[in-house]
């Protein structure tokens, strides 16, 4: 077995003024990308070796679209740009020690002139430990394939049993959480039983199948306008899927969900995106933490300090219009990012930095097919079809890379016609014992 | 935690004989195909929930394919067909009780009317333990996204290091076996070393990465024509890969690899495709079983039995023209599997069955790109940039589905023009607390 300490993060020292960005989120990637021939030393520091585009790991949950479709290699990306005097390091952070201005990881320690944290949001269980250990998250790629599996294991298994009552355990689905992300996992799962299912699995009656959407708030979509959240309401009601709002899980063993007020259903999966909390790294004071999230002025500096940033969703930046920081989705990372590349070069040369401004580009949210709602400004919201097209658009034209872009188009366009979805493979990997030792050491660099 | 024993099989009783076909690969989906309208009830019992095109699974290890290119649910394949009294079931099949004409599953026993093993073939290890423990195998898509993850964090590492003796033995591969599978890795491989990897790290001098290709007998292609096996040969060395004749692999304990003469090569990365042996299933008299397989006569009836059959990899049947049973490839399991669509047939209504005649279609490798052999016929052999798009085109005909054909398509006009293939990414899920629980389960299904 490899012995970590082997390894080293074999950084060349140069002249330069070293970046170090730890993430390669949508701001990490965006200020790394605009840093290229500004004069820097840029380190990307990033447990995973790729950039997703999180708005649609969803499909990848509900067997529409495979990994590759929503994800790109950081190295890719980089790679073909020559950016010289650019390393990427595949690694967990484990720290930083801001006197001695660096960050520890296992394979050694690494100093740093200007220190970025850009390492967006993990799930928030809000202290719920027995929620954590038998939820389904949906936060990385290999939730997204966890969850795929335990999905088409359900249904597979119902055909298997004739004991009622299991049989309705596997066919209850519980979506904690009425954010973009459990609307639009709902209404996927609620396409799959109208379309694919039936003819998938003759033998199951999936009329009894019931997807449950549980919202903490009065309303789904809290973010969005309340116009949006009330047709996306509608749209949720015409896919039946059951949506409590005001409601709350309380305890969830892995087999019956009690909610708030005492109701029970048994479940075999519950899939929680009920909140996030910052990704926080060790090292901070507690006086620039408020709510999970590191206290940032109007240039993305944390208190106190000159050299240290935060940009995307870890930062909490409180403005007038944004009092309790921006929204949680990927412009604001991504503007950040941008500004804050310059604004580094600024601060190299002796400039005043420039305080950042959100241009809020509105948002959207799918619930099915030609079912979606967009708020595009303060006064325009549209739904139905036209935001629908409005969202494939949108999604196609972040979507990062000229060939994930062709991938998902060429789903989507199958899909549209087909009403098939095409990824229902279970390919969670079974360990073997071989393998276990391999990934003893594989798993220090991966993590939650 | 869900108990196995409240799931059972599920199957209703019908007035219809019931064909059991264990195995979903090339024989036991074209057997169940054409057994359509024939008035049988048919049971296809498998492990995995997908029907695999295999001769493309070295793509998914090298980062070119994601896993829904090559593979197809098995339900989605049946679902459209309107098949009545068409049952599949995911599980593993333990054994058989040829007395009692009953299959068994960790789930409950089946009865069948005619039982089909298409099982087709695992890894052999030649009895090596050690090797079996510490080598990455390559016959499932769960192999394949580990060997991708190994070998690209093979690279990430070799980033990391300073210690040459470490980064050596993380840049040398060594597959073991040169059969199609072991020449096509190494050619993938070999690809990468050149037009991929300098660009995404180029901290690391790939010059130091080795390609060993070890072959136990004096040629590559060892079921191809001489002629073939030469061109592979030189090829191969063109792509600088060191192939090893007449050589075999004595231990790897995970560190270092002993040739027969003593020859060590430290490497992290050693893969097996050597050899591969008959997927028995328990429950066969031994003088069924010659060399693994399971013997058959000219109408894949299992000795001694009039209504068990084998077909594919698994069945030994010895012709005239071929002695020592048919090739190992995807054409004799197809033709077994429709042939014995009819037979079933025959048998039910009292005709003659119909004795199995190979149809040859010739034999196809890829080493590179603008590099392949064919062996068209007896006497005709192709090599170069015309076997290559004879291999393109055929592999494409073949492919199952019409998505995949689409999706495979996309991403080799991508790759021939940009030199680039699509998927690196590392997305072997690390297993938390909460799914080990769950998986416990579910890993009785799956299987080596």
């Amino acid at each position: 077995m490899l012995d970590p300490t082997t390894l080293t993060l074999n950084i060349p020292h140069t002249t330069k003024p070293r970046v170090v960005i730890i993430g390669g989120g949508f701001g990490g990637l965006n200020l790394a990308k605009n840093l290229k021939g500004k004069d820097f030393q840029v380190v990307l520091l990033d447990r995973q070796n790729y950039h997703g585009f999180w708005p649609l790991l969803y499909q990848v949950a509900t067997a529409g679209l495979e990994p590759d479709a929503i994800a790109e290699p950081l190295r890719k990306m980089f790679g073909s740009d020559k950016f010289e005097d650019f390393y990427f390091r595949l690694v967990k952070v484990n720290g930083v020690n801001t006197a001695e201005k660096t960050v520890h990881t296992i394979i050694g320690d690494l100093a740093y002139d200007y220190l970025v944290i850009a390492t967006g949001t993990k799930s928030n269980y809000f202290g719920n430990e027995q929620i954590k250990k038998n939820a389904f998250p949906l936060k990385q790629i290999p939730h997204a394939l966890n969850l795929r599996s335990q999905l088409l294991q359900c249904f597979e298994q119902a055909s298997m049993t004739q004991d009622p009552v299991l049989q309705q355990s596997l066919l209850n689905f519980v979506i904690v959480g009425g954010g973009p992300t459990g609307v639009e996992t709902a209404g996927a799962l609620a396409e799959m039983r109208k379309h694919i299912l039936p003819s998938d699995y003759p033998g199951v009656d999936f009329s009894k199948m019931n997807i449950y959407l549980i919202e903490g708030m009065d309303r789904v979509l809290p973010p969005m306008s309340p116009q949006s959240s009330a047709k996306t309401l509608k749209y949720l009601q015409e896919l039946s899927i059951h949506v409590k709002l005001n409601m709350l899980v309380e305890t969830y063993d892995g087999q019956v969900a009690k909610l708030k007020g005492g109701q029970l259903i048994k479940t075999q999966t519950l899939v929680w995106a009920a909140g996030v909390q910052g990704a926080l790294i060790e090292g901070f004071p507690t006086k620039t933490i408020e709510r999970g999230r590191i206290l940032v002025n109007p240039y993305n500096q944390v208190m106190d300090f000159d050299n240290i940033f935060a940009i995307g969703d870890i930062a909490l930046m409180k403005t007038e219009k944004w009092p309790n920081g921006h929204p949680g989705v990927a412009q604001p990372a991504i503007q950040q990012g941008k500004l804050l590349a310059k604004n580094l070069h600024r601060l190299v040369t002796g400039q005043n930095l420039e305080p950042f401004t959100y241009h809020d580009k509105g948002s959207l949210a799918i619930i099915g097919r030609n079912r979606a709602v967009a708020d595009l400004s303060k006064k325009m919201q549209v739904g139905g079809f036209l935001a629908w097209v409005i969202w494939l658009l949108v999604h196609l034209m972040y979507l990062i890379g000229f060939r994930n872009k062709l991938v998902v188009l060429s789903n989507w366009v199958y899909k549209f016609f087909t009403y098939q979805s095409g990824t229902r493979l279970i390919i969670r990997p079974f360990v073997r014992k071989g393998d276990l030792v391999k990934r003893r050491f594989l798993s220090k660099y991966e993590t939650e």
